[in-house]
C-alpha cells in the first residue's frame, strides 16, 4: 500500500533541501520504494484515498532514515555493566567474562532490543559486528531494519568457535546463505590488525571480493595498538593494511582516530569508508580526535556510528550528531567545523552500506525544545534527541507510528522480561 | 494533598543511594515539603488512600529534581537562528541585533517556553540571567519552577535601559520587591568583568550582600577576555575579582574555562560556586576545557548549566550530564574522571542556588534504550535523555504527569502560536 504523509510542516531531504508545508508520497515502482515530495500530492498524483495509508504530518518534520555505521547491538545486554574504567580493565574484568556467558538465544534477544532501540530513534540502516551473526540477522529481519550483518573473525576465536579456520568457513557459509537477501546483507569482519594476522585479513578480503560484500574492521581506535605495531613492524595500521592489499572501496573502517595525514590520504586513495564513533571514543578516553576535517578535505566518505551500547551507552544517532559537531568545534577551537550540513550528510548516508536511503523518519515538533523553528536543520542536529522520533517508515513499511512500535505492548513486555532474565547471569 | 508514588522500580536519592521496589511519599510538614522513601508506605505511614494523590511507579525510576545553574531562557526565541559561527560574528551579526527587537511580552513568552522545556526535561530549579527580569520571574511563578532570577547589569546598558545607574536602581527595586517570595528568588547579575567596571561590580556586591541574594556573573568564558585583562591591568579575571572584593560565597560564576590552578584555589578559598556549561563552550568553540578535576580536588562546588538555548541549543540537563562526562574523559585521556557519581551530584545540587532539593522526577523505563538496568545511575547519566522524563513534582505539586503538562494542549498551542509569531521579526 502506498503511504501519504499529508501537511508536513517541514521536510529535509537527503540532499539537505528544505521544504515547507508539503506532502510525501511513498510508493513502490518495480519493487523499488520511491519518495515523492510536493504540495497537494493527492490531486497531483491522481491518488485515491482508499488505496493509501494516510499519516497526518501536522506539526511534524520529515527527514531520511538515519544510519548507524558501526555498532555491536547485542551489547545492549551489557549496557551500564561497567563505566568509567580504564579500557583494559573494562575489557578484561567486565566485558569479556560476561560476553563469554552469552548464548545464541541471549544474542538474539539483545539484538532485538538493540534493533528496537535504533528503530525508536529513527535509525533505519546499520552496520553490525558481533558473534552469533545468524541470530542478529534473524532479529534484524523480524524487525524490518536494513542491516549489514558482518561475521566477526578474531585469530584467537570468538564464542562462536575457538578455531580460526572454522570461523572463516562459518563466515563464508553465512555470507553464501544470505548474499541475495533484500534488506539485510551479510559481510565479513576481521576484528582489528592487532587481533587478526595478515593471512586472516587477506582471506577475509578474498571472501568479501568474491561475494561482493563489505569488509568491516576496527582501525586505530587506541594509541596502544598503533604504537605496538610501529614498534613491531615499523608500520602504522593503515600503512600495514595497504601493504597487505586490504585497503579498498569495500572496506569500512571504524574509529580511525590515531591516524596521520598521510594515512588519511591512503584512505581517500583506496576509497575506504570510515565510521566515526565520537561518543564511544570520548567515553573510553582513547585519547586524540579522529581527523574529520582532514578526511573530508581529502574526500574520504565519513559516516557516524554509535559503537556498542556498553561504551556509549545508547544507540541514538541524533545525540551522536550533536556530539560529533561539538567535539570537532571544541577540538579545533573553530565553531565553523562540524557544521549542521556536514553532520546531517554523515547521518543520512546509508549508501556507504549499499542501501539506498528511501526511508522516512518523522519528528514530532510538538515539544518546547523544538520551538520555534528558526532553522529546522539546526533543530534536528542541536536540539532534538532520539525520543523526538514519532514515525519510522522503512522500505515503504511503517514500523513505528505515534512513537509506538507496530509489535504491540505484549510483545515488547516479553522482550523486556527476557532481557531482565539474561542480565541475572552477569557480574 | 500528599502524593504517594507506589511500586517504583528504582529510586536514586540526592545522596546517590539506590533503592529497588520502594514507594515515595511527598508530604508537607510546617509548610515544608518532605520526601519519605520506603517499602509499603501506605501501611507504614498509616495513610488513607482518599487523602492521597497516587501515582503508579511501575517501570519508573525516581530521582531528585535536576538543576540548571546558568541559563538565559528567553533565548529559546533565538534557538537555531545562528549556528556554526565565530563568536564575535554570532553576537554582532545575529544575536545582538535580534535581541534588540525583543519586547517585554516577547521575553515573557520566551521564558514561558524555556520554563516548559526545563520542566519537560526534569529541571526543577534554575539560575537565570536575562533582561526584562520581571517577565521572566512572572513566567517562572506561573509554571511553578524554582528560579533564581538575576537582574542583568552591563555598563553600556541593556534593552531594559541604556543608563547604568538606572539599571542598578531597577535591579535593587526588583530585588526588594521579590526578596521574600517562596519559590523564586531575585538576584543581581553584573554581566562579566569585560562589560562591567570595578564600581559596577562593587555596587552589585553591596546589593547582593544587603538583600542576601546571589551575585551571578560570567567569568573567563573565552581566552580573549582573559588576555585583554592581562594586557590592560596585569591581572586575570579571578585575581581581579578577588582584588576588588567581589569573590565570596554568594557569587556564582558561569563558565570559568580559562582559569589557572592558582585561580581555582581562589575560587575554593572564597567558596565561590561554579556553573559548568560544557555544551555551550564546545559549540561556541571558546577553546580550552574548564578544569573540573582541579576544581573538585580543591573543594569548589561545581554544578551544570545549559547556558542559553541559542548556543546549546536546548535546556536538557540529562544530555549535559553526558556531555560533561565525555568531555572530561576525552580531555584528560582518563575514563575514570567525570564519573557517574560526580556528574549526578552536580546535576542534583540545587542547594548551590539556595533551594532544598525536595523535588521528584520520574523517568519512564519502558524504553529499549533504558533496558536492561544493570546500573540505574549509569542509565540516567549515559543512556537517558530529557524526553525520558515522565512526571515532575516540584515543591509537592505535580506539574508534568505521563509526559503531559498540567497546562493542557490548548494553553500550549497558544504559547507555540505566540512564539511562531515572534520569530517572524528576526533576520
Amino acid at each position: 500500500m502506498m503511504i501519504l504523509v499529508e501537511n508536513l510542516n517541514y521536510v529535509v531531504d537527503k540532499e539537505l533541501n528544505v521544504y515547507e508545508s508539503v506532502d510525501i508520497l511513498i510508493k513502490k515502482e518495480n519493487e523499488k520504494t520511491k519518495i515523492v515530495i510536493g504540495k497537494n500530492l493527492l490531486e497531483k498524483e491522481n491518488l485515491n484515498k482508499k488505496d493509501l495509508k494516510i499519516i497526518d504530518g501536522k506539526n511534524k518534520c520529515a527527514m531520511p532514515g538515519l544510519t548507524n555505521t558501526h555498532t555491536h547491538i547485542p551489547m545492549t545486554l551489557l549496557r551500564g555493566i561497567a563505566d568509567d574504567m580504564i579500557l583494559q580493565n573494562w575489557l578484561n574484568d567486565k566485558i569479556w567474562p560476561n560476553e563469554a556467558k552469552l548464548t545464541k538465544e541471549d544474542v538474539y534477544y539483545g539484538s532485538f532490543l538493540g534493533g528496537l532501540e535504533m528503530l525508536r530513534f529513527g535509525i533505519t540502516s546499520f552496520n553490525e559486528m558481533y558473534f552469533f551473526s545468524e541470530e542478529i540477522l534473524g532479529a534484524t529481519k523480524e524487525i524490518g531494519l536494513k542491516g549489514v550483518i558482518s561475521f566477526p573473525i578474531i585469530d584467537f576465536g570468538t564464542p562462536e568457535s575457538k578455531d580460526l579456520n572454522k570461523l572463516l568457513k562459518m563466515a563464508e557459509k553465512f555470507i553464501k546463505k544470505h548474499k541475495d537477501e533484500k534488506i539485510v546483507k551479510p559481510a565479513i569482519a576481521p576484528h582489528a590488525p592487532y587481533t587478526c594476522s595478515k593471512e586472516t585479513y587477506t582471506t577475509c578480503k578474498e571472501i568479501a571480493d568474491e561475494y561482493n560484500t563489505l569488509l568491516h574492521t576496527h582501525i586505530s581506535e587506541t594509541r596502544y595498538e598503533v604504537v605496538e605495531m610501529e614498534n613491531n613492524i615499523k608500520m602504522r595500521p593503515i600503512e600495514y593494511l595497504e601493504n597487505i592489499g586490504v585497503l579498498d572501496s569495500n572496506v569500512i573502517g571504524a574509529h580511525c582516530v590515531w591516524i596521520t595525514k598521510d594515512e588519511v590520504k591512503k584512505l581517500a586513495k583506496h576509497n575506504v569508508k570510515v565510521s566515526h564513533c565520537p561518543g564511544s571514543n570520548m567515553k573510553l578516553a582513547s585519547g586524540g580526535v579522529m581527523p574529520l576535517v582532514e578526511m573530508l578535505n581529502e574526500g574520504v566518505k565519513v559516516s557516524i556510528g554509535t559503537d556498542g551500547p556498553a561504551s556509549n551507552n545508547n544507540l541514538d544517532i541524533l545525540e551522536e550528531m550533536k556530539i560529533t559537531a561539538l567535539l570537532h568545534k571544541a577540538h579545533r577551537w573553530d565553531p565553523t567545523v562540524g557544521d549542521i550540513d556536514t553532520v546531517l550528510k554523515m547521518a543520512f548516508d546509508s549508501e556507504i552500506l549499499g542501501f539506498e536511503n528511501n526511508d522516512i523518519v518523522l519528528l514530532d515538533l510538538n515539544a518546547p525544545h523544538l520551538r520555534p523553528v528558526n532553522n529546522i536543520k539546526s533543530n534536528i542536529v542541536y536540539s532534538a534527541n532520539g525520543n523526538d522520533v514519532d514515525t519510522v517508515i522503512v522500505n515503504g513499511r511503517v514500523l513505528l507510528e505515534n512513537k509506538k512500535f507496530i509489535f504491540g505492548d505484549k510483545f515488547l513486555n516479553n522482550i523486556y522480561k527476557k532481557i531482565g532474565k539474561i542480565k541475572e547471569k552477569f557480574n
